[in-house]
């Protein structure tokens, strides 16, 4: 089996968001005249401080996320994103290994682990030890039951929700908002919150003018 | 632990859905003096024959299924349905017992089990022991999370895909009616398709007008 | 052509969308065993109080509207809410007579008027007679072009903004909650208001511990 | 007055999104080992052949449109585009030209017209000049209510369905798929299809994959 932490990777952006974005929103006041040098930013600025946010909804981000299957099972349910997402019932782990993620409270690395018996003394924590016992007898359960005739999609029952798993997500910039609003607060998923707070934060490197005023606690939905 | 079937259970329907829809579609013509005994069930007819399903949207549905977890991770994603879903980071199943779908392809029947090797006579599937044991042991694995100090949001990660969920999902009669379409046929997975055909029989039975064209294979989506 | 004021009506409401709330949002904690006498109420209090406004989305209310159709274009962009409009293509004024909805600041009264220079002595305001003038002119217009052979498609061109029109619209309580506070603000259309405001009230006396928190001015979006 | 005729043009369209579509289609069946020169391509007429449609929405179209009110109007209730548009609200006509969409069944050309009666000689169908002399004498009406004091807001009101309007709309592939089904066929408006057919023309030109399969005549919804 393969241990691994969560990751991403954004696959796509918008290009030029701003200016995309006020070519829009000036369509509203027809003061498309007063584009000029910096002043998409400064559009963008006003549109966010006004509430204004449907405008933001003409450009996109799309990401690559590797997380856990109880993340993701909350991830889909956004309206306004599209996932495209790796299926237990299409892919077949049986040649190859069952991916899981390491929990955020554990101290394990990511590692290839075929014999678990050799892990014995490297793991102190016994709810550490717990977690790899429980992980590593499913992706022996899930063999097995391949092994005994069923389909993929009938011997994924045995896998758990710490499954690693691949998602594509594509949301306007609107929407990231409210995803990251929700999901990267206090009252979040601790493994959510583990992949959209460096999502922000990379967001925020990227278009800084949209995403800026985001971050800390924002409560729940 | 418990071992259960999927249910469901209508918890609300609109009144007169068939009155209501008629209303609503009149209105596009201006034909409500046109509204009399047995009209109704004619202008739905009328309407999903032509393909103005739009109209269907004014009535609802509101189901409360008992299904996997892997069954709504594919249902949460219907972006016009309104779901409400047991929580595994607000509901601790230390004291009480976790719930497992009994798989659709094995023969064991609702039950509590306390003690596994009790069970060992009555099993003779290889499968389906394997089966049993995994949940089982998964089981065992999330009281020991537990007992060591992890939070039901992190014991939840050893639970597996089959683990039971409650669900109450709200959608109107015409996204009901692309559920059905695509969650019931034959390419769709096995455990989807045993919640959806009973639900489909009896909206049928509800509400023959709107539902009674769909059934047999609709393909995929 | 005939003058009138905008209406509503409530065509359909959930039954007792308070307890079906709690049933549905109980299921995320599997606290069931609470609901008693009140416990709805209070139940709904703390969702909205907390934000989880998700829930609130498995009630429903049908509410017809005439209004102009300036207010059913921004009415219509609400992504979860299901409209049903008179359809100028499809409805022909030729034979009966257009509305027209009385603006807000005029004090006209409802009224059928077929002969303009007889309202001539009542309307003393420069702006209501210019208004009169302009609708009766369309009418006119479309009755000319429709005579000339125009379609009623092809001859609405000529109808204005305040061309009444009747909507049914169906939301759940969470998107109505929205609607309201997006359009019965001091940033809102004076037309919108109009039509939201009473709207807003009657809703605050059919279900109150849904919407009695909502009013006043809250901005724009 | 300003006459035109209707437009659009694209502000902005995802790059390569044959292969951004590949790429996220591809990890839900974790084969991503197969991209691959030309490879994309025939993933996604797999798609589309399939009606493996929600792959599609990681590619996105802005697009700027000159059209009618009444245009918009349908246009804004696609619940999966992004509209931005101008507002009548907002911008003031008084002090400029009020701009208006010539009807696909008249002859006249785009012009810019300040005086009602030099026009006489040149139009001698009945019904565009009965056309003309409406919207001639709407936009005198606006000018003479915002002249007597009433807000752009509230002399909108006299403004007709054919009065131009710019609107950018952003939308994924498969909306856009979606509203070219639902708006170029022959039960579409005309106003509508006169937009839609040269823009689903463009598409089908820049991302043939995508879209060459739509066209002719696919019924209404």
């Amino acid at each position: 089996m393969i241990l691994l932490k969560p990751s991403f990777e954004i696959l796509n952006i918008t290009r030029d968001p701003l200016r995309l974005i006020e070519r829009a929103g000036r369509v509203c006041y027809r003061s498309e005249d007063k584009i000029a040098e910096g002043s998409a930013e400064r559009f963008c600025r006003m549109l966010i401080k006004n509430g204004h946010e449907s405008v933001l909804e003409h450009a996109h981000a799309t990401v690559e996320i590797v997380t856990s299957r109880d993340v993701t099972h909350q991830l889909v349910r956004h309206r306004l994103a599209s996932p495209s997402q790796e299926s237990q019932r299409y892919c077949d782990y049986y040649s190859g290994h069952v991916r899981f993620i390491i929990p955020e409270w554990a101290t394990l690395e990511a590692n290839d682990i075929t014999d678990l018996n050799a892990e014995d003394e490297y793991v102190e924590d016994a709810a550490e030890w717990e977690w790899l016992t429980q992980v590593f007898e499913s992706e022996t359960g899930y063999r097995l039951l391949r092994k005994l005739g069923k389909s993929p999609e009938q011997a994924r029952a045995v896998l758990p929700n710490c499954t690693a798993t691949t998602i594509v997500v594509t949301a306007n910039f609107r929407e990231w908002r409210h995803i990251f609003r929700l999901r990267s607060g206090s009252c979040a998923d601790a493994e959510m919150r583990r992949v959209m707070l460096p999502l922000l934060s990379e967001m925020q490197n990227r278009v800084p003018v949209v995403f800026d005023d985001i971050g800390g606690d924002h409560g729940t939905e």
